[in-house]
């Protein structure tokens, strides 16, 4: 089973794939999609939107995982995030795969342990708990801890069941 | 050549089609994509994609135009509208078609003569100026609006290049 993490912003989208085995996890594969601030909104969202339409034709993930993110204090960045937001759930979305939202502080405790955790410690435990990642850089470790998120939960609910 | 206008929101997206010929234009068609709030937001915002993306195909309009919208006082309502919006500029986008944007009170300038009027006012003037036009809500009126906006800019435009 494949999870497929995603970090989504207008102007760098991480995304990070894992493979569930056995209650275990292995990472597959991580990257960015950047898009150039020049180009009009929908060309933008355009290139978001068929960057992840790539990955997930290439590893073929089973469910999708995202971030629940809320900018306080000013509404014209959370619009921005928004759209970026919306065109990259569109993806998996019309592949009629699963998309799961996860509040930050899930995140950061489901990978550090802790909710309050700083971007590098979620790095450096992303790369304890998944050997052999090598995160092209923040935007794409963020997107694993994602996976590796939804993976805890999708454990846990197993777990309840029984 | 067709205009399509497009107002997003993630419940009720309207949208709107005019034709334009030796500067005249013509109503062709109008309507609103609904979105259960009983759906989670992936299955939403795939609604609304699919939505416009149907009256793309069935309408083959050469260019698109949509509202900028700035929610002031809540981040939670950008993001959410954010969101729709990044989903519903994808459509044209993904088919090649341009997408203008517009400010809301260069969208009323253009259709009422004012940039502060009322909502039913944009409807009654859009009765007016497209006679045969009648609007399912006032999404789709807000929609029709914008798409004339467009047309005003287009036709600006070519007369300066005169």
């Amino acid at each position: 089973m494949k999870i497929l993490g995603l970090d989504p912003s207008l102007s760098s989208t991480g995304w990070g794939v894992i493979e569930v085995e056995n209650n275990r996890i292995r990472y597959v594969a991580d990257g960015v999609i950047k898009t150039n601030t020049s180009l009009d909104l929908a060309s933008r969202l355009s290139k978001l939107y068929q960057g992840v339409c790539e990955v997930i034709e290439r590893y073929q993930p089973d469910e999708a995982a995202i971030e629940i993110v809320f900018v306080n204090n000013n509404p014209f960045s959370s619009m921005k995030l928004g759209q970026a937001r919306g065109a990259v759930i569109l993806a998996p979305a019309q592949a009629g795969i699963p998309v799961a939202e996860y509040e930050p502080n899930q995140i950061k405790k489901a990978v550090v342990g802790v909710g309050h955790a700083e971007k590098n410690q979620v790095e450096t435990m992303v790369k304890v708990l998944l050997p052999g990642a090598k995160p092209v850089n923040n935007d794409a470790s963020d997107a694993l801890a994602i996976a590796i998120c939804h993976n805890n939960f999708r454990h846990s609910r197993n777990i309840n069941q029984k």
